[in-house]
């Protein structure tokens, strides 16, 4: 179904996140796309760049998306807003 | 020189970065970019999007780039890289 991998950017140390991008394009794929809400976008960023600066540097970045999601609060209570963003890269 | 306006986005509550672009925009800039550095990218993200969302709904994400930059150690010591994002935005 989907042709191109995904990698959710947590709260895990940016090596690993770079170590996974890394392997699936030393896999084959010509592409993978970034994924990260909240805090979490500039760790997103840090990983895109430390990636194609300094372990898999034939790659660009397409394009970036940014949106919002409504998730549901913690306590029952209503939803709040979070901001999102896409890293698209490409080999 | 600059036609453009920029608003950098640091450590000040969201809503200062987003009523500075709303009243760039209502004083009639067609574009206004939006820097940030390091954990501000996160807010800069979120203030662009409450701006588009909730302020200035007929504005777009015209791009979206980001970048490395090499800054001065603070105690003297080798350089730093730190993540940069620019956000255009559009009337």
């Amino acid at each position: 179904m989907m042709e191109e991998n995904t990698v959710f950017v947590g709260t895990k140390p940016v090596m690993n996140y770079v170590l996974a991008i890394a392997t699936q394009f030393n896999d084959g794929s010509p592409k993978v796309v970034l994924k990260a809400r909240g805090r979490a976008i500039s760790r997103a960023v840090d990983v895109a760049e430390i990636t194609r600066n300094r372990f898999v540097t034939d790659i660009k970045v397409e394009d970036i998306k940014i949106s919002t999601e409504a998730l549901e609060g913690r306590e029952g209570g209503g939803k709040t807003n979070v901001s999102s963003i896409e890293i698209m890269l490409t080999k």
